[in-house]
């Protein structure tokens, strides 16, 4: 039988092999070419932000004292430069009091508007360990709240993307919550679709408790999403116009011949 | 003899195959995950160049009008840095006249400072369709001087890595002496390599004439890298402290009580 085959010529058997050879890196000439190195942009605004050169503007965040500039914080958040350009604050140095974030949350904040990348204590912060009723106290969800309400989209996207893998059965609940209140409407999405997928599970879970007691409206949204009547992770909220932190600016009395009212910024 | 082998058993021939998967790149559920986009830090100061806000100097280059922000100046180049904070110049709006630099080339290293990135011009450059005499003409070519004049090494890099996509037999000796002049060591190890290489031809171009009149020194570095005992692209010339560019301070009177007198910043 095996004689007869027709890969058997003059008692040899040929085989036709095919080897496929995978390059992972176009590894062109290296001598005519010069590598850039990363931009630095960030290290180098980061630098200002450490030594305070030509700093123009203190921050009282419980207590603890930021040195900050305007045109920077400016730049970066649409929050301040509503308050620093459009307002027509005044030039000399102020003292501007946070009263609705921790320092840390505000050191945390400074850290990305200055270096474009979240601090150490942030990337390191998983809660995947800690029980359910603790994800709101995390550092994480902390300067979530903070950029929403500064108007920083890309740092809500970087926390979004952190939170979004600490997502289980027990902690879908409070994640989802929060997502609400802070327009992640990324991180909402994945949570919806998460729960829809885990729901009985996730309907036992003491988070869910508080989900139905307290915001009610998400339980028809993830209704919604099991129903499979709504693609979640296509709707985008707008982003919103107004924003609310609580602060309060007063003026210390640093330039000597300043004679102006102190103007307060008031609370939301 | 077939009938002999190891490999044949009742009649039947197995063949043993190993099939490797390579796998391209993880494909993680990326139902759980939230994409991060990119950098925009660039692109928020960037704005702040585009609309003026908040700017605190304006330069005079050729009669041209430029409005900059001291503080971004400062953080992005030692020059400047050592200018506004180090020198005490005085806080009210100044203007100050750049002599050693054309619009376009001040344009182009403004919009660096700002945006981290190049202008397209720059980006669509290349001068390797053109004669030899014009490659110290060109936008990259003037770039990379004021980078180096500036303190910015990565503008200088991002220049030199665009330079050396030019080098050629004809353009190598023109290339080499304006990368020696302007501290340009990667690129100056690259030409020394190239012309090491292709000696004969270099040595009857156009440019290598000019070379031996106008930069003898570096034809006994070219030697010494022909002669290979010099691991050229290891040497690294050491950051040079002092800058020199051609600047003038004029000090407007934009400020109403301004009565100090105006500070000139020599040229060197």
């Amino acid at each position: 039988m095996l004689e007869s085959s027709d890969y058997l010529k003059d008692d040899c058997l040929k085989i036709n092999c095919t080897v496929g050879v995978v390059v992972s890196a176009t590894n062109c000439s290296q001598l005519n070419s010069i590598q850039v190195p990363e931009s630095d942009i960030g290290a180098h605004f980061g630098m200002l932000l450490d030594n305070m050169e030509g700093s123009d503007v203190i921050f009282n965040v419980a207590g603890e004292k930021f040195h900050a500039h305007k045109l920077v914080l400016s730049a970066r958040s649409p929050f301040f430069r509503s308050k620093f350009f459009d307002d027509g604050v005044e030039e000399d140095e102020q003292e501007i009091v946070i009263s609705d974030l921790e320092p840390v949350v505000f050191k945390a904040m400074l850290h990305f508007i200055y270096r474009d990348t979240l601090t150490e204590d942030v990337d390191m912060a998983t809660s995947s360990s800690s029980p359910v009723c603790s994800v709101s106290e995390t550092l994480t969800t902390k300067l979530l709240a903070a950029a929403d309400r500064y108007g920083m989209d890309r740092l809500r996207l970087m926390c979004e993307s952190h939170l979004c893998k600490d997502i289980s059965v027990n902690s879908v609940s409070s994640i989802l919550a929060l997502a609400d209140g802070h327009h992640a409407t990324e991180l909402k999405a994945v949570c919806l679709k998460f729960a829809a997928e885990n729901l009985a599970a996730v309907m036992r879970s003491d988070g869910f408790t508080y989900l139905k007691e307290n915001c009610p409206s998400l339980q028809s949204e993830l209704l919604k999403t099991v129903a499979g009547c709504e693609e979640v992770a296509a709707v985008k909220v707008e982003s919103h116009g107004v924003y609310g932190p609580n602060f309060q600016m007063v003026v210390t009395p640093m330039a000597e011949e300043s004679d102006k009212e102190p103007s307060i910024w008031t609370s939301s």
